[in-house]
């Protein structure tokens, strides 16, 4: 049996599962083991030794495991969150002394200084159009040969489809601009894979080892054993 | 350079720097990663293969990752916490269908179907004398001839001067037993080794990789490096 690739609807209900008084996880537990994952997943794809310089696009317990593990990263948050576990998370990182940026002008420049980019920057709650200043994000990563190593979907890409024609808000007269979008060498999906990455060829890790066993088959996730005390666990390729 | 044992003091101020406003790490997120070290140091000293059945004695966190990790952990809790985030990991253990004993006598039975012993029982704030029910427990795991895992500081150990006689509160007479102490075949301590463990020969492991650089260099500890995404690392044997 392989594994299930869920709506973007059951990844909310599994998220909400988790975190409601029965399943009694905290989003700080659950953030902290995701963005563990993320980081994981990156560093058996792109070793420190060769793709040092990270940089990434929101994704901020990813980029303080990164720093730990010897990575180099910087972090771009194109919309900083207001959020109380946000603000903590930040400073976390900014007590390792990681860069954040704030600003799309430096995140290009940036990404000229980068081995190889976390792309965090939708999740799976993107609804398309694009609004400001994400077209101009999405720009620059596609205009990059760095790789690129997506959480859950990759930017820009439907949760339910995948890559589709992509377009900016209209603006006051009416025009939309088309954007591109990329496919990225390596894709970690949380708790389960969405059903818009079905079609996607590179490397594919799971991740977020916390999923109870009767959950799991509750929504017939099927997924996959991870070895010893990984937090991730590959998938098979996508012929 | 050596790493530094620290007292309890330190211990302390160490952890209310994480959690200030300016560490900005919660209790959940330190519990998180703290357990999950716990776990890695049991799965890297005694292989789920042969010994599958953990008995914890406490540990809530470490026992759900161990379960994640294919073991069949056992959680004995002489004393349930009533905070908040206890009952949380509690049901999230219990979701997982890990048995939870409360009982000293259910433990001392389930001893005995167990292959090795997580002794997260006391922590770095223990001082003596032994009280209720802990005099049964400690005389419990001494008796039997499990490996032990013991966390921060083995049971009944002084956090400063390690394995002393141990007495239990005098009674109504004024009388006192003396108690049994024991020595661990491994050892994880989580953030840096506490000055009682100085001493201590069997396998020995450093966890907690979250200290931020700053606050190392700060009180001095001359942490080892950890590898890759290791969540533990071991520090050499002492002679």
């Amino acid at each position: 049996m392989s594994i299930r690739y869920i709506s973007q609807k059951l990844a909310q209900q599994i998220d909400e599962e988790l975190m409601s008084s029965s399943g009694a996880f905290s989003l700080d537990q659950l953030m902290e083991l995701a963005g563990l994952s993320c980081a994981q997943a990156l560093a058996k794809s792109y070793p420190a030794k060769s793709h040092k310089r990270v940089m990434g696009g929101d994704g901020l317990v990813a980029a303080r495991h990164l720093h730990m593990f010897r990575y180099k990263p910087t972090i771009y948050l194109p919309k900083p969150g207001s959020k109380d576990i946000y603000q903590r998370l930040l400073k976390q990182c900014e007590n390792l002394n990681i860069p954040v940026l704030k600003d799309v002008e430096e995140f290009k420049k940036g990404l000229g200084e980068s081995d190889v980019i976390l792309d965090a920057v939708f999740g799976f709650s993107f609804q398309p159009p694009l609004r400001a200043p994400f077209h101009t994000v999405l720009s620059a990563i596609t205009s990059t040969s760095l790789p690129i190593v997506s959480v859950d979907i990759p930017s820009g890409w439907s949760v339910t489809d995948g890559p589709q024609p992509l377009y900016t808000e209209p603006d006051e007269n009416g025009n939309t601009d088309s954007v591109k979008t990329f496919e990225p060498e390596v894709l970690v999906s949380l708790t389960a894979p969405k059903e818009g990455v079905r079609g996607f060829k590179g490397r594919h890790w799971l991740g977020g080892r916390f999923v109870p066993d009767e959950l799991a088959d509750k929504f017939e996730l099927n997924l996959p054993e991870y070895e010893g005390v990984d937090q991730v666990v590959e998938l098979p390729r996508v012929e």
